[in-house]
């Protein structure tokens, strides 16, 4: 038996159904700037704690974040959603970290999931789900690191290419 | 080329191919509780413990469950499977959280993950896969607080939508 | 309207687009195996810690993992890539994780999430998405464990049959 989509868009793996563009401001709990971080360290290894990123290139640390998501990297900039859940650092030679999160707006949501190789510039991640205006969302979204200060400030940029939409 | 769906299902975004309702219960452990918990805090932000929940609206804490699947809102009525996995606080200023979580049942599991803003009366999160009886299966839930008490129980109201179906 | 495929495999739930088979290796860090360690206690519940799992079958635990993946059961097999993310204990009665990680290779990942009822011989979970070679990836794997050594090490055979290939 052969059934069609009945709404889902064409898919082609060569020419997104949608594409966006943002960035993302993580800035993380030190233990005193509580009032302006958007993230916190919530578990640690044993040889860890939660204001300071464990050694071992954060190997085992969990990472809770609310960040502002912005058209362009201006941390300034009005936010237009807010990236939510959490990222955790997963290997103790490389800075690698695995992360679980959403972009929420207004209109909808889209979820993410997989393992973010950080010191690549460019690494792909896959769009799992989305909701609203993102509806049935599946992709890949490319992230790349725009800017990092320390241990207490990155930015990031996504670009979400969605390869079925409904 | 073209290929099509060997035996998924009509696929249409106005008219699920299959629809669930349930219900789950957590009862989280506050430190006395350890025989009918059936949710702990096991994460924390520096200025949260593990047997109440965190300051700014629990900004930080991660809960895992193993929570009873009942089909009415009676605690008491026999499970008809378990919901488990994790949810986390990830907002400062409103209560929100983020799901990474699965239906088990007898003849299957269904996996949701998304953000869920819990003080809104319907939210939706994605239905990302399933085996068994919801082999390949992908759709959205519609997530509503059925009953709050306190900071030890509340009961969700889960309406899953299948959009894919095998 | 019937829109279709554009570059999807065909789709078929009684034969999968693709068959992979591998092995990974999880060692816990104890303590005292830092240097070998793949994994570590990152979370515990109030009655754990981060060096041994928990009573009441390590409900609450959290581990993150970075584990070695080989073609065969041979743990000194030269690794084809790395399993990342983590797991957790999240029933008190019976062994059961939930899983979230990614199989990371030079070509690709494929990242896989669900519930891990680990006392059972074989037990599904869903591949969520993918990237690169494993691009838009969705499938089941099985995972059978193949081989525990107290708390400290174990091995697990993972089938994965993709049942979405573009």
């Amino acid at each position: 038996h052969h059934h069609h989509h009945g709404s889902a868009a064409t898919q082609n793996r060569h020419r997104p159904c949608r594409t966006l563009n943002f960035f993302f401001h993580d800035i993380l709990y030190d233990g005193r700037n509580s009032d302006n971080a958007t993230s916190a360290i919530v578990a640690a290894p044993a040889w860890g704690n939660r204001t300071v990123l464990a050694g071992r290139k954060h190997f085992g640390d969990v990472v809770i974040f609310d960040d502002p998501i912005t058209l362009d990297g201006d941390l300034r900039s009005a936010p237009v959603g807010r990236a939510q859940g959490m990222y955790l650092y997963d290997r103790k030679e490389v800075f690698t970290a695995w992360l679980g999160f959403s972009f929420v707006f207004e209109s909808g949501s889209i979820t993410f999931s997989g393992s973010d190789p950080l010191m690549d510039r460019r690494r792909d991640i896959s769009v799992i789900g989305g909701t609203g205006d993102f509806f049935m969302a599946r992709g890949v979204a490319t992230l790349m690191t725009d800017a990092i200060e320390g241990d207490v400030y990155f930015r990031l940029r996504v670009d979400v290419k969605l390869y079925e939409c409904w």
